[in-house]
Parts: C-alpha cells; sequence; structure tokens
C-alpha cells in the first residue's frame, strides 16, 4: 500500500461504478471527493441521473467517447441477482481493468462466474468485496461519500486472484476510509448469515406481529421495542436477493432458533411444570452468553467504557453548553446518546467515557452545576 | 391532581417502599429528591442498606419507632412472585396506607390477591401499577431518581379501587416527573407482551446464537446486530418471573412468530421453488408494516424529524464546539447520537432536527467549515 497518486490516494483512475444505488453512489462521492475520476452507469436512467447530479461521478456515454474509457477499476454494485453477469461482462468489455463486486454474499458471486462461458481465463483480474456498510434507506439520495469511514470492509479473494487486483481491491477500501479485512468466501457468508441475516429476519419477524396491535399498546413502547425493529424498515426486493443467496446457511441457524422457540413455548405452555423455569432462565443466560461476546461500537469489547447520565434541559443550547464544558474538561467523549422524554421538556444525556474518567468528569461537571444522575 | 404539598409535590408522605433494587431504590431516590420522607425495607439486609447508602431512604427498624409508622403511600416494588403477598400483608399491616405494586405485569396480582384470605375487604385500598422504565441493569446501584422522567406509568384500578386510591397512585407517578396512562389490567399485560416480553425474549433468542461464533465473524458487526441482542443482557432471574406471570398472552405471540418462521425456512429451504422470493418478499414486507407504527423517542409517529450527519474529528472539545456552534443557531437538536469509527480518528454525529430546520442548520454548518454529509 505505497503507491500514492497525485491526489494522495492509492488508486488512480479512473473508476467505472456500475450501479448508481446507495452503495454505488456513495462509492463515486466518496472518490470524487479524494479527486479521482469517477464514471457511473445504471441500467436506470433516472438513478443514473440522480447520482451524477449528486456529484457521484459522471455519465458513461454510450455514444461517445467512453468506447474509449479504459477503467483501472470497474466496482460493480448493481443487486445481488445480476452481479455475477454484470461482473462478467465488464471482464470481457475492460480486458485491462480489475473488477470488483461489492454483494452482500460472496460465495454464490464466484460459483455463477465460473460456470459462465469464457470468463475462467479473466478471474485472475476479479476480485469479490464486501463493505460492511449501509442504511435502512436506498437509493443515491441517501448516499454519502463517507458511508464506509471506519467500518470494515470484505474482501475476498477466490484461488485465482492476481496479488495485484487483490492489492487494488484493497486501494478501493483504504481510499474510501474503510478498513479491509481479508478472509474467504465461506468465512465472510458464514459470519453475515449471522451477524447481518439473522438480526435482519428476526427484526422483521418481531416487527410484523405489531401489524394489527392497538396503538395504545405501541405508544407504551421503549428502547427496547424501537431497537429490536429499527432494521425492520429494511427494503424487502433486496432483502429477497440477499437471503436467497445465501439460503443454506441462514436456514442452518435458523433452525437453531426454532428449536429453542420451541423449548420457550413449551416451557411458556405450562409455566409452574417441573423444570419449566429453570429451561426459561437457561435460554435467557445463553442470550446474556452471546450478548456479551458482540463488541462495542469501536469494535472493542463490550464494557469497554464507563457511562454517566447527565439531565438536559430540552432547549437550544443547552446541550452545547453541556458539551463545551465536557470539552473544557479534556475528558473526550467516546459516545452520546441522548433520550427525550416524551411530554417533557427534558432529556437524558447518556455520555461514554474511558473507565476511570467517569468519576472525574462526574465531579467535574456536578461543580458546574450539572445534575449528572449516574 | 390540585392538591399539593409544602414540598410543591402530589403526595405528603411518608412512603413506605418495599424491595429496594433498582425500581425500589430509584422510586425512593426520586422522592427523597423532592424532600419526601421515605422509608425503606428489604429482604435483603445488604440491598437494604446500599439503597440507604446512595439516599434512597431511611431504613425501617423492625424494632423502634417504626411499630408508629403511618405510611401514606406503601410502594411494592419486589420481584413478581412474591408481589401479591407482600400487597396483601401491606394492606393488613398499614390499615390506612394506599398500597400500590410497580410489578410489570398486572393481571397475575389481582387474581393471587383475590385468592388470598381476609384481603377481599382491604382491596378499595390497593391499585396496580407498571413505570414502563428500566435498565438492563439490576440492584440499587444502578438505581437513579430520574428514571421514571418522562416514561409513561401505567395505572390498573381494579373494578373495587377506590377513587382516592387512584390518585394517590397517580400522584406518585407525577412527583416522579411519568406520565400517568390509565388502563385496564388486561390491556396494560396484551400491550406488553407485544411491545416487552416478546422483543425480550427474541432478542435473548438471537443473542443465544452467538456463543459459539468465532470472533472474527462478530469483529464485523455492525448496529443492526448491536441493536437487536441489546437487551439480552438482561437478568434472566427477574425475567423467568415475568415471563411465567403473562405466559399465555406471550404465548400466543409466540405461536404467530412460529408460524412466520416455518413459512421463512420453508422458502430458504427451496429459494428457487416457485412463489419462494414472493413470501420472502411478503415476510419483509409485513416487517415494515410493523416496523412503521413503532412511535419515535418522543412518542411522535416515525419520521418526525430530519436527519443530517456531521463528520467530527475524535478529539476532545471537537463535539463540544460542534453543538456549541449549533445552539448558536437557535436550532434545537432533537436527537443527537455519535458514531464512531473502530481504527479511526473520525466520529459521524448524526443530528435529528424538525423537518424544514435541517437545510438550515447544513448550510449554517457548511459556513462554519463542517463537514455536513448529508
Amino acid at each position: 500500500m505505497t503507491v500514492r497518486t497525485e491526489h494522495g490516494t492509492h488508486l488512480a483512475g479512473p473508476v467505472l461504478v456500475i450501479g448508481a444505488g446507495l452503495l454505488g453512489a456513495s462509492i463515486g462521492l466518496g472518490l470524487r471527493a479524494r479527486g479521482l475520476d469517477v464514471v457511473l452507469s445504471d441500467a436506470s436512467p433516472s438513478t443514473e441521473a440522480v447520482a451524477r447530479d449528486i456529484g457521484a461521478g459522471r455519465v458513461l456515454d454510450e455514444q461517445g467517447t467512453d468506447t474509449a474509457l479504459r477503467p483501472e477499476l470497474v466496482v460493480v454494485a448493481t443487486p445481488p441477482d445480476v452481479t455475477a453477469r454484470v461482473v462478467a461482462g465488464a471482464l470481457h468489455r475492460y480486458p485491462d481493468a480489475v473488477v470488483v463486486d461489492i454483494c452482500s454474499v460472496k460465495e454464490a458471486v464466484v460459483r455463477e462466474l465460473t460456470a459462465l462461458p469464457d470468463v475462467v481465463a479473466h478471474l485472475p483480474r476479479y476480485v469479490g468485496t464486501h463493505p460492511m456498510a449501509g442504511r435502512e434507506k436506498s437509493g443515491p439520495v441517501a448516499a454519502r461519500g463517507e458511508l464506509f469511514t471506519g467500518a470494515p470492509w470484505v474482501l475476498c479473494a477466490h484461488a485465482g486472484s492476481a496479488p495485484e487486483a487483490v492489492l487494488l481491491a484493497e486501494s478501493l477500501a483504504v481510499d474510501l476510509g474503510a478498513v479491509p479485512a481479508r478472509m474467504t468466501a465461506e468465512e465472510h457468508d458464514d459470519a453475515v448469515a449471522l451477524i447481518s441475516h439473522l438480526p435482519q429476519v428476526v427484526s422483521s419477524l418481531v416487527a410484523s406481529r405489531l401489524q394489527e396491535s392497538p396503538a395504545r399498546a405501541l405508544s407504551l413502547a421503549g428502547n427496547g421495542l424501537r431497537d429490536v425493529t429499527r432494521i425492520a424498515a429494511s427494503d424487502p426486493r433486496l432483502w429477497v436477493q440477499i437471503l436467497s443467496a445465501n439460503a443454506a446457511r441462514l436456514v442452518d441457524i435458523l433452525h437453531g432458533v426454532r428449536a429453542d422457540l420451541d423449548r420457550l413455548i413449551a416451557t411458556l405452555e405450562d409455566p409452574a411444570a417441573n423444570g419449566a423455569r429453570l429451561d426459561m432462565a437457561q435460554l435467557m443466560a445463553e442470550g446474556n452468553a452471546g450478548q456479551a461476546r458482540v463488541p462495542g461500537k469501536h469494535g472493542t469489547p463490550p464494557g469497554s467504557f464507563a457511562h454517566l447520565t447527565v439531565l438536559v434541559d430540552d432547549v437550544p443550547g443547552q446541550i452545547a453548553k453541556l458539551l463545551t464544558e465536557i470539552g473544557d474538561t479534556g475528558i473526550n467523549v467516546e459516545d452520546f446518546r441522548l433520550e427525550h422524554s416524551p411530554g417533557r421538556e427534558l432529556g437524558l444525556a447518556e455520555l461514554s467515557v474511558l473507565p476511570g474518567k467517569d468519576k472525574e468528569l462526574t465531579e467535574s461537571l456536578t461543580q458546574r452545576g450539572w445534575k449528572v444522575v449516574q
């Protein structure tokens, strides 16, 4: 990763981005912001135009000079269903380019590619990748160049990937501020089934139960329900393709969930039965054990930060005042979350700081007249 | 609610709080902060001592003057299993007091109470309540007087509750800054099965799957997994009692979840089958529809706020500077969430403001040199 261009980037460009939705347009925006020449192409003329208009790149002109386009890198950011075919087309059309895709399932793409005629000879120039970033929103309007900042970007070289191609794929990740992580397609697909596809479908299953519930019941909902159902807002069209492409792995995990759910239902159908409560406690304790393994926001182990809560009046400037005074102490805020109160002009600011800094900060804020409630 | 004491509270005290865990101690702290006399009692001497030491109230002295204690209100904050028996004991021992409990399931308590000997005559003085507040942590050390601020506090009068008793229960909620909501025990138990017990058990089921997964897989986890599994950290001992007490209602909902899970598993076992993708899309769309009904943090409909994201360097004072400058604009921040980046000295500050204010704020911040990415 020592090559540096005049722009201070690892890539030199031009970069052709095929598929100008949320991720494609975000890649375009990010690379353009770093001074690279980005050319966009999308099957939908209106998506392509929106992506161009927000500054994600110039449009590939079929009739014009673009027959002469010789991209350094082609990024295939199309929906999963068509990814392999588009990758194959790009490998043929741009014989000097490295081609990467960013599809969220990796083994299926390689499998489909190797089954296509006349592709095998080109495969050294292909690398599968997956940036671990996204939003509940879709389309180029939701795009942002900083979407990948600090996020892991998985690189899945296949057995025949050329080392230079892998390095160029890594350059893309680094130039967009992401953290490259190399693993096999199998490792990747196992991981995302568990950490992405499982929470997605379960969130949808829970949210689905809310369809017919009285609004009065929902008005009592707290952060627990909100957090569990947030990703249930995701786009069904995209997710059907992702789930289909990783179906076998996800279904294995879901069989485990169903077995546990059956155990739970059995205990709840006769909670007074011998052993029912022990079974219930066991299921909850297993959840505790799994939850404790989820890394925190920094990718650090859970519990790495100390937390404190400060009462804040809900008027302009109060939160700013609080954070100015925290800034004055020189203690860095690792995380900050404001919890509002329905029907009251009061908020709870939840702050995370490095362990050991919480007492110092509590004392300092209390002296300045803030109410620190923990 | 026009009665006001010398303290500016609706209650006059003394208030006896039986059970000095997270909720009991938080009630004690909140009422003490408003100047009321709070007496604490807990089956565990050490819990009782900790609650006293953090300022949640004085301790009930069995040998001393407390035989003369005449509480205005007794708050039973014991674990669900023993709630009815403790309520009955308090009704007998303090014949002038109103007795409320704060157990998270309401019908079971009334049913058990009415089945106890010699209690029926006292029942007009009993009101079941449930503050919709809690934490993943437990015990008096986690208590805070502002725990109930702005949260709904459900009051479930039974057929025989005296109107004065209901008013006094409401006074407790109001004095602690909560928002009283009257409903029947049936309505309440239906609601919490859906909005609290369902997300809790499903979060545990998902987290449970993470027990054996490679740490490498978990290192890719994003906010989706973190949000879905957060409440899986909750206390199994408490939850076994809650789930048992509302088992019939929860199990009805879980049968619906299992039916959907079976549909999903069937589609994933043969994703190429006729209709499989349509079924999958339908399940996801049902999740969209349910999620859209979850109220936002203010109890407002979802989508009530406009969002924008600002890049912030991860050095002390930068976030404070940002919020000071937002404060200067006079635009109120409705929500603020800081997303950190593993391995990078950069954060994304996600701000929510009233719709229409986002453009004004974006312009103003951009002029001041901030990078607003959406």
